[in-house]
Formats: structure tokens, C-alpha cells, sequence
């Protein structure tokens, strides 16, 4: 595996240049493009530059839609997607010029400064940690950010990525977390809490038992465990579990939006102004879908900047994700990551060398 | 430990005597025996008898607030009571007098059909397994039923008793889980689902990988992996998890309630009716906190029936869990549970035996 392999990425470039996989996606190309113009259409990041990677035809065709006189965006030709449903690996061994493959080598070669894919996770991760190599002392990349729009400050991580997880890897989830935290959010000296199902030190399963100690002895402002309802009562900004836990979390979150919005338009039929019930519904599936809304994420822990987002986003989510992608590579995010790791690994390379914890074992597929 | 301990048990009694420990709970015994004497009052179980256990004291000077006059009600002394922040197994020796212990000997020496407690979950369980054994083929007892009141069809076991489980653990919940679907809820046939983080079946942490197969040899209808999404999408009746996962998902859909209270009334402020939105938020709590609604539910697996409520109850929920209780011994569940058990057993032992699974282990605390 590559480490440190991307030695032409600019930290803070004068004009952010987003590679965007406009094949990746349910909606691709079509909501890709259409997102990814938008994010300069409204002029927010007038100093970013647009690489849309894809199938020339098709992209083309999409972008003959929209005036795009003057506009700093070009196409980077590429051949075909990998779908959800492909092995990442083979996929990827198999479509060497895929566009998830042509736009993490923009980025590897200099010619990008970020990459922003919808396409398959699995095949964007496995994509970038070969391609673009994992920061000093980590074993694997991690998604995370803020998942609920009922609690928009606090971030969880791992949301999905790493199934089975030693103590070093929910370490190093909780040090990128709470680097995010800091310089992507604002939040002064996060609070880092490790999910569990009370809040003293001997209350979890065997996973967070053997990493409460770890944790409290690193250099984090770890608060100690606390519990599914703590995401609401602001005792901690950066909530760590493995992606097994994150994933559930989110999909149920995802799916109790639409019951809620079937909730109160049975509950308030008939009593309030339809329209007023329907806006209530949106608000209620928006704030519990946020991912859909934010679009999409940093892969924590790859050594160059990686958006990853829902497959299922519209344009607006494409467009959001894009903003993303320039605001993490204007804040310089990843070099922030790679000092706090370092500052664990000077300590002692706990991330890697985790504590006696045979019984948990890392990384499902 | 004690297996098919409780000789005395009458599966079918003419009228269902509870055992309510009123000591146990938040607002004990004020609200244990105002809602235990709500059960009755109300006329539902007609062929209820009360058996209040607790200081007699307290309890007495409860009693006297309310005219019980000709109702199936006497107080059993008992001795102090066992906390939440106390460990279980200690607390049971230190204090063999306390109400659980005295509430659940009622059942064991067959003076009582049913216990109901809504304190200590240890302590109570713990008890529960000393004194009336496990059914046979069990190593550990759970908890389980409808938490959502979104999804009020939908099972959930375990829901915090067992936070590391093996695939045969994972399997008894799902058989207890099954037939109490069917014989309390009246579900035919009921659908069985492994919570993960994709359908196929190789989605999973090393836990489900392990135990999907098992679940697919198994007599049950077993539907395969289902997803945070699907406590709403009706793919499953039963939905299994350890319940390190389980007890996560119910503190989380209890915090939510109060967010979406406030969501709610902040977004409708001003342009709906002030009752109205009252009544939504507290509909919105209600359907997201349903085990403090439904009081408390059946303990899975132990050879008398047990009934633990939520400790945060008021008169209502304690009332509920008495329903709960009666209902229990009136359908026959246990019967049906232990014959479920012994179908399972009968194929091959497999709740214990289960399949090389080093990596996973049971039994937290």
C-alpha cells in the first residue's frame, strides 16, 4: 500500500481544482453535472476550476444543456463506471479507466487538488487508499461528519466503512474525527465520547471496554462513553463506534424520516393548511436525511483530499458535495490530520499496535 | 444455575396472580402502586390479584390514598430494595429480602403467576435466572418486543441484555422472539431478520457473517440481513441484533423524541394553533418512547414469566406492565416458548454448539 504517495498535492492552490466522478451516482451524469455546475453557478466557490470525468458522449451531451461560456470547467475523458454491486478490487482491476479511477489519478498526478465521487463507497475507498495511500500510522480510511440535521454539531465516525474494529482504529477515527471537528466546524477543542450503552467506564461490549483506556490515556478531550440519546443532549462533538454501529444508526435515521413525515400528515389531516403539513413533512425527512442534503463527506485518513457521497443525491446533494470539496481543501484539513496523527504516533504508535483485544478483529470487506 | 426450576408454575390460571415489586423504579412506590392498582381499577384484567411487594410501610401508606375495598389486593413485606448503581449479583446476596428477591421467590414457590419489576434490569434479571432458571438449551436470558411506536409490528430482541453474542445466542433470541410475534401479537408465520449494513449475505460484521448461516438452517422464516431502513420498510417482523446495537437504538429513538418535540413546535410556532402543536410534539415523543408508554415487556428465556419495565415509568407504564403480565400467563407464551426451544434443541443442540466463532464472544457484564 502507497503511503505518503502524493507528493504534487498543493495544500492551499489559489484555484481549487475538483475532480468530479460524473459517472458515479444514481442520477450520473445527469444530476452530477447539472450539481457540479451549480456549485459555480452560484458563484459561492469563484475560485474553484471544475475536471468532469466521465464518458466524453454523455457528458457532453449534459453539458450542452447549460451555457457554459467562460466557465472554468473541462472534461476529462474517461471509460465507464463500477456499479454497487462489483467487488471494489476487481472492479477496479477490471476498468482501469473507469471514472473513478481517471479522477483519483487527476488528483495523485497534481492535475486536481480533490476528487468528489457519488459512485460505489466501496470502490472510491479502495480506489484512493491504492492510489493516493493512507496517512503515517493508519491501517484503514474512515467516513464520518455530522449525520443528523436534529444535531448538526455533532459528528459520528465511523459511518460505515469498517465493520469490526480494534481499539488503534477507533482511536484513529476519534483523532481525525476531532481534527474535522476543530478545523472543518469550528469547535474548539472537541469533545470526543465513544458510543456505548452507559456512561461509566465498565458499562460496554468487549470493543469499547478494551478501548475506553486507550482513549483516556491519548491526548484527546475524550468526555468517556455516552449513549444513543446523547446525540441530542450535547455532551460530546465527535462520537466514535465502528461502522457497523454508524451504518445502522444511519440508515434507521434515513428510514424514520419518511415515517415521520406519514406520522404528522395522518396526525395534522384535515387541522392545519395542507401546505403548511407538507413543508412540516419535507423539514422532518430533511433533518433526518442530512446525507442526502450535505451530499457528502471527507474520507478521512487518505493522503490527499476525498469526497465521497450518497449514491442517491440529486443535484443539489452533487453540488453541496463540491462546496465540500473546496472548503476542505481551502481550511488545508488534511495537513491538520496528518500533524494530529503524528502527534499519537510519536507517542508511542498506539493506533497501530492496539492493546491486548485478540477477541475484536478490523476491517469485514 | 437452576433449570426447569419452577414446578409450581400453572401454565393456564384461572385468574393471574402479579407479583408487582413496588419498590423498584424511579417513582416507587407511588407510581408503582397507583398504576398497578390503575390495572385493576380500570376493570381490564378482571381476573387479576395483586401481590404488592415492598416495605410495608411505604406501600401501606400508598394503599391508603386509594379506596381498595373488596379488590384482589395484598401488600407482602419485603425488605429495602436493590439500586441501579449497584452490582447486581452483590446486591442480590447483600439483600435477600428486597423486593425483586421477595417478588420473584412469590413466583418460584408458585404463590404468584407472574412477577412485574421496574427496577434494577440486572439485578432483576439476575434473579429472575438464579431462582427460576433458564429454559432448556438457553445460556442467557433477553429482552425484546415492539419499541417504535412508528413501527409498532416490528420486533425487536435483544434490547440490551446481552452486549457480545455468538450466533447460537443470536439464534435463541430470534426462536423467543418468533413465538412471541406469534402467540402475543398474533403474527403469523413471523419474519425473522439479522440487523446489518447490507441484504446480501455477505454484508456484516464478522457477528452476522457468522451466524447468518445458522439462522438460514434454522426451521425459522428466516428473510435474510435487514437494515437500519428496514424497521420501516416491513421486510421483517422480528429483527435480531446483540443488544449492545439494540440498547443504541432505543436510547437514540428516545433522544430523538424530545428533538423532534422541539423540532416541531419551533417550526410550527406562530402559524399553527398552540394546542395542536402540543399535541403533536407529544404524539412525536410518544411514538419514539414507547417502552416508557408500554411499561415494560416479557424477559425471553427464563422458565416463569418475568415482566421488566422501564425504570423512568409513571403510573401509566407500571399499569401497562401489569396488563402486560396478565396477558402473558393468559396466552400461554411460555408453554410455546419452551416448545419452540425444544424444536431447536431437538435439531442438533445448536443454541449452545454454535459454530467456530473464537472472534465473537457473549455475556458482557
Amino acid at each position: 500500500m502507497q503511503r505518503n504517495g502524493t507528493k504534487n498535492y498543493r495544500p492551499m492552490p489559489s484555484k481549487v481544482r475538483v475532480a468530479v466522478d460524473t459517472m458515479g451516482g444514481d442520477f450520473a451524469p445527469v444530476e452530477t453535472v447539472r450539481g457540479a455546475l451549480q456549485a459555480l453557478g452560484t458563484g459561492y466557490p469563484a475560485e474553484a476550476e471544475l475536471l468532469l470525468v466521465g464518458d466524453p458522449g454523455p457528458v457532453q451531451a449534459e453539458l450542452a444543456k447549460y451555457d457554459t461560456a467562460g466557465m472554468p470547467v473541462s472534461v476529462v475523458p474517461s471509460e465507464g463506471k463500477i456499479f454497487d454491486d462489483e467487488h471494489p478490487l476487481q472492479a477496479l482491476r477490471r476498468k482501469p479507466k473507469s471514472s473513478v479511477m481517471v479522477a483519483t489519478q487527476l488528483v495523485k498526478q497534481g492535475q486536481a487538488d480533490v476528487m468528489v465521487s457519488m459512485g460505489s463507497t466501496g470502490a472510491a475507498m479502495a480506489c484512493s487508499v491504492l492510489s493516493l495511500g493512507l496517512m503515517d500510522g493508519l491501517e484503514r480510511p474512515c467516513l464520518g461528519g455530522p449525520f443528523l440535521g436534529l444535531a448538526p454539531n455533532t459528528v459520528l465516525v465511523d459511518i460505515g466503512s469498517n465493520l469490526d474494529c480494534r481499539p488503534g482504529l477507533l482511536l484513529s477515527f476519534a483523532v481525525l474525527g476531532a481534527a474535522f471537528a476543530h478545523t472543518y466546524m469550528g469547535i474548539e477543542n472537541p469533545r470526543i465520547g465513544l458510543l456505548s450503552v452507559g456512561a461509566e467506564s465498565a458499562k460496554g461490549n468487549r470493543q469499547v471496554q478494551d478501548s475506553y483506556q486507550l482513549f483516556q490515556e491519548s491526548h484527546l478531550n475524550f468526555v468517556g462513553n455516552v449513549e444513543g440519546m446523547d446525540f441530542f443532549t450535547n455532551k460530546a462533538d465527535v462520537i466514535i463506534c465502528d461502522g457497523f454501529v454508524g451504518n445502522i444508526l444511519i440508515k434507521f435515521t434515513e428510514g424514520m424520516g419518511g415515517a415521520l413525515a406519514g406520522f404528522v400528515r395522518e396526525r395534522l389531516d384535515g387541522s392545519v393548511d395542507a401546505a403548511v403539513v407538507e413543508r412540516l413533512a419535507n423539514d422532518l425527512w430533511e433533518t433526518t436525511n442530512r446525507p442526502r442534503i450535505v451530499g457528502g463527506g471527507p474520507l478521512f485518513g487518505v493522503n490527499a483530499p476525498v469526497i465521497l457521497g450518497h449514491g442517491s443525491c440529486r443535484a443539489n446533494g452533487v453540488e453541496n458535495a463540491v462546496r465540500t470539496a473546496v472548503r476542505y481543501v481551502q481550511v488545508g484539513l488534511l495537513d491538520i490530520m496528518r500533524q494530529e496523527l503524528a502527534g499519537i504516533n510519536n507517542s508511542g504508535a498506539r493506533l497501530r499496535a492496539s492493546s491486548g483485544v485478540g477477541k475484536a478483529v478490523h476491517g469485514a470487506d
